[in-house]
């Protein structure tokens, strides 16, 4: 059995009995009920998740999956694609975004190329960032398919061998992700999987103006024109319309919840490789947590097609993982309400009247 | 001159120059434009508060006050006011709620007895609790007066006392309090302070039914008749229909404000406290980041009142300083990505091309 199949068919849901003990002791804290909400929902998740009443998120890494996209050659972004090989130079010094809001939460930054347009050998021989590089970069997607399937496979599982290589040191994942180009192909997902048109989901990327919206729409209209992807093929959707990031991303998905282990989707793009990794095994859901609602206004639909609800909305459109990063402190204030704070009956604290 | 006028007199806007100097530098990182959105609005108010590129956040208190209130009287509360006391017990063990997510963001937790009922002499002379006690509790607010001029000046400068004692050790203070019944004056002060109705700001509090809401209701409105506060004294009001710990949240605000530190008001007792701040010093706005949107109601109108947008929003109500004890880690990110994200000369990484 491949390794992508042999995953998918070890992924089960969340654990109903470890989620009820969970909600039962959440109930029984000394405050009124429920009133921490969401990390308290979140508190249920990650004992379902782990089956655990002490869900262990303490060893963090954030997954920061880089590709170029060849559909950058209809002008779709306001960056040369050179700057996808800069930014990951600029990861591995330790001086991106990323990087910053990794340490304000002790999570590493692992780097991963899955399939750059540039030249990163000196980064992947010293072995800073891994190698798991699929091809220089995607086709145009608005000629033809971004990649074929077996490609499309190979990037999954290269997202799922990076999971279980990090499993042994790692409790929390986060996704990330650098590439010029890649709301675009994000965008074409999107519509796939919430039927909406491309003209509501599209948004300006890093910062295009109106033409190049429309040009942007144009492309991606494009490409599902000549593409069709199959709604029901999550495989064929990444392929046709897809990056090798984003099926990295939907692997890392895919490994973590193989492993019961909680993975935190970062914003637009990570949310692309969640829908696939939705379409492959809608157990996987599970194990996701949506980190931030986007600038980009497809996001929302999308979060809304996994069933997820943001935990942060903070203006953020960066990518990276930044947003993820951000919500791994969440994470860990929900596991301290569950294991740290005493119940009325321990505490001896008088309950409600009524 | 009194503590509290010569605290007035000396809080003063934030600096304009170095919010410059930071937006400057902020528009340079590698990065989209501004594409950290709302972390980088706060990194220019911390850099403006602080006057500082490298604004110091890592030393943190929230500081906890405690008092009861007459007004339980009327039933306005599922809890029994005993509950003050045994909670303010739970802080110091270091087992509520806010000790759970204070020790998430390496945060102490500063408990001050600002009128409790109950005894708690063994924690204040054992030095475990700040001893501000002003009176055991306040008189019933819907028969007169909560306190007098000279108790709210008191409560104030006893909050402006914390801050100053703090100062020395601590960079970032959160706001948090403990107090049977406290929404109740609460509602009350943002019905002054917002214009608007009392039925339209009024919530469940620690999670009341339909009848005693309309009994909340009908005792803060007849509160507000009976006492007529001056919406243009920020300390008749307080006297009125606040209470002894918003005082000292109010206190805590303004000697933040006048040791140029950022103060990060939790939920909705603690925005009261803000607003009697905000009508007492105008520039002690400048120092407040509204840490979260709270379930009750009336929390956004009083907000936007201070004109203040928060950082998180995740169904909290539970006060004690919980949420801004979260929007710290948020207040270190963004430091963190003023001082250590590489600008694109810097990094020699290629520029937007239009």
């Amino acid at each position: 059995m491949s390794l992508l199949d042999a995953t998918l068919k070890s992924i089960q849901p969340q654990d109903r009995d470890w989620r009820e003990r969970a909600t039962s002791r959440l109930e029984c804290l000394t405050m009124p009920h429920w009133s921490l909400g969401r990390l308290m929902d979140l508190a249920v998740d990650l004992a379902g998740m782990t089956r655990s009443m002490n869900p262990a998120v303490a060893r963090r890494a954030i997954v920061t999956m880089a590709a170029d996209h060849g559909v950058v050659a209809e002008s779709v972004s306001k960056f040369p694609q050179e700057v996808t090989v800069q930014m990951v130079e600029n990861f591995v010094r330790g001086r991106a975004g990323i990087n910053a809001l990794a340490r304000t939460v002790g999570a590493d930054v692992v780097v991963a190329n899955l399939g750059v347009a540039g030249d990163l050998r000196s980064l992947t021989s010293s072995g800073k960032v891994f190698d798991k590089r699929i091809a220089p970069g995607t086709a145009n997607m608005a000629n033809g398919p971004a990649m074929s399937r077996e490609q499309a496979v190979a990037a999954v599982e290269a997202g799922i061998e990076i999971a279980q290589s990090l499993g042994e040191r790692i409790d929390l994942f986060g996704t990330g992700e650098m590439g010029i180009g890649n709301t675009t192909p994000s965008t074409a997902i999107a519509a796939v999987f919430t039927d909406l048109p491309v003209d509501i989901l599209a948004g300006r990327g890093t910062g295009i103006d109106d033409e190049q919206l429309a040009t942007k729409i144009r492309v991606i209209e494009q490409s599902l024109r000549v593409n069709e992807p199959d709604q029901t093929d999550g495989l064929d959707v990444l392929a046709k319309v897809g990056g090798f990031e984003i099926g990295g991303i939907t692997g890392l998905i895919l490994g973590a919840a193989a492993q019961h282990k909680p993975v935190i989707v970062d914003g637009f793009i990570s949310t692309a490789g969640a829908l696939v990794a939705q379409s492959l095994s809608p157990h996987s859901v599970d194990y996701m947590i949506a980190a931030h609602r986007s600038v980009e206004p497809g996001h929302e639909a999308m979060q809304s097609t996994l069933g997820k609800s943001p935990l942060l909305d903070l203006g953020l459109r960066l990518g990276e993982g930044t947003g993820a990063a951000l919500a791994m402190n969440l994470a860990e204030a929900a596991v301290r309400i569950l294991t740290e704070v005493t119940t009325f009956e321990e505490a001896q604290v008088s309950e409600a009247k009524f």
